[in-house]
């Protein structure tokens, strides 16, 4: 069969562009491992079927002729295992990329989150104005590590692998809020990774249903 | 070589048995792979050797004779490879134990982080008063959705794989606030993984240096 991957029909402006079934597509145009988008709304989100495939609920889900998974971290690994586009071969060089595939999900995306999640949805709630500057202090210091790890290397792990695809989708959501602009390695890298052909391809693709599934106004 | 596991000298009595070389410990018990911990302390884990091991300063690193890498889930995921004590051999089973991890990594302990913040570093500060109920109800939506899976089964898959070894430490962290005591099964679940024996050593061994080297009173 051929590999399906869920995706929203539409979202809002702020998530355009940023709703993680990006990831998987990206990985899958990497590997040159064709796939069709398997569109939700609200409705199909919170039904029984759905949750039986995504048991939270979210975006991406992903099923092939072997398996049926969720979580955009556990679906690039999988694809990265079926391409030496997407990581090497041997036992050192997977546990690499494993490594920062997790380091990007567990160390650094939380923070990031925590800032999105105050600037989308808690904008103006009393609370955020003692916290935000203690939440963009602790991702500094994420970022730092992250800046040092880079250092003068292209990608990650020197050449380009599926960590590369979460590491810098977790940055660009940081860079955003001009987050990242304070390194300029991490900046760079952003622009390097979303230049790619693959990168540009899932996006246009993520993007192709928004008009046509917009709210009426 | 013998495989190497970064761990603390000593921790403040709040997070004696929940640092999270005990998830390796625990991994490298079920598989019956011997290792030696590497203690460090502040000074060690500033250093610019244990960065170069571990970029964000913290607990766990690992190496063996083929790999230095650092995330627990990640290392977790290496030795499970080494074990069918951990994981089934096939594709599809593999696939299912990296999902599991990466969602309790990144969709469940990030919200169980953020109240242990709220209540260990922030607690008295002005903003935790609005914020802790809204983490507390999000948290619980995250924690519904892993109730249902899990449904009656006694692991995640089935079976006990590695999954169950960051599931079920995620998972304590919220039970010991009594956050998961609403959810029988999920309460059940953590008792079930903390009475395996591997767990039990994992621990005594995690606190066995800590009389040591706390610092006098």
């Amino acid at each position: 069969m051929t590999a399906q991957v869920s995706a929203f029909k539409w979202v809002p402006d702020f998530a355009q562009g940023y709703v993680r079934d990006l990831r998987v597509r990206w990985a899958l145009e990497e590997a040159g491992i064709p796939y069709e988008p398997v569109l939700i709304d609200p409705d199909i989100q919170a039904s029984a079927d759905y949750r039986a495939w995504q048991p939270f609920g979210q975006v991406p889900a992903y099923r092939d002729g072997a398996v049926e998974i969720f979580e955009s971290g556990a679906i690039v690994l999988h694809i990265a295992e079926q391409s030496e586009a997407l990581s090497p071969k041997d036992p050192a060089g997977r546990a690499q990329v494993t490594t920062w595939v997790i380091a990007a999900l567990n160390s650094v995306e939380p923070h990031v989150a925590a800032v999105s999640e105050i600037d989308l949805f808690h904008k103006g709630e009393a609370w955020t104005e003692e916290r935000r500057p203690q939440v963009i202090a602790y991702l500094k210091t994420r970022l730092d590590a992250v800046a040092k790890a880079l250092g003068s290397q292209d990608y990650i792990l020197g050449r380009f692998t599926a960590a590369d695809i979460i590491l810098s989708t977790v940055l660009r959501e940081a860079d955003r809020k001009g987050l990242a602009s304070t390194h300029p390695n991490l900046h760079a890298y952003i622009d390097r990774c979303e230049a790619r052909p693959a990168f540009q391809k899932a996006m246009a693709d993520q993007l192709e249903p928004f008009a046509k599934y917009a709210p009426a106004a």
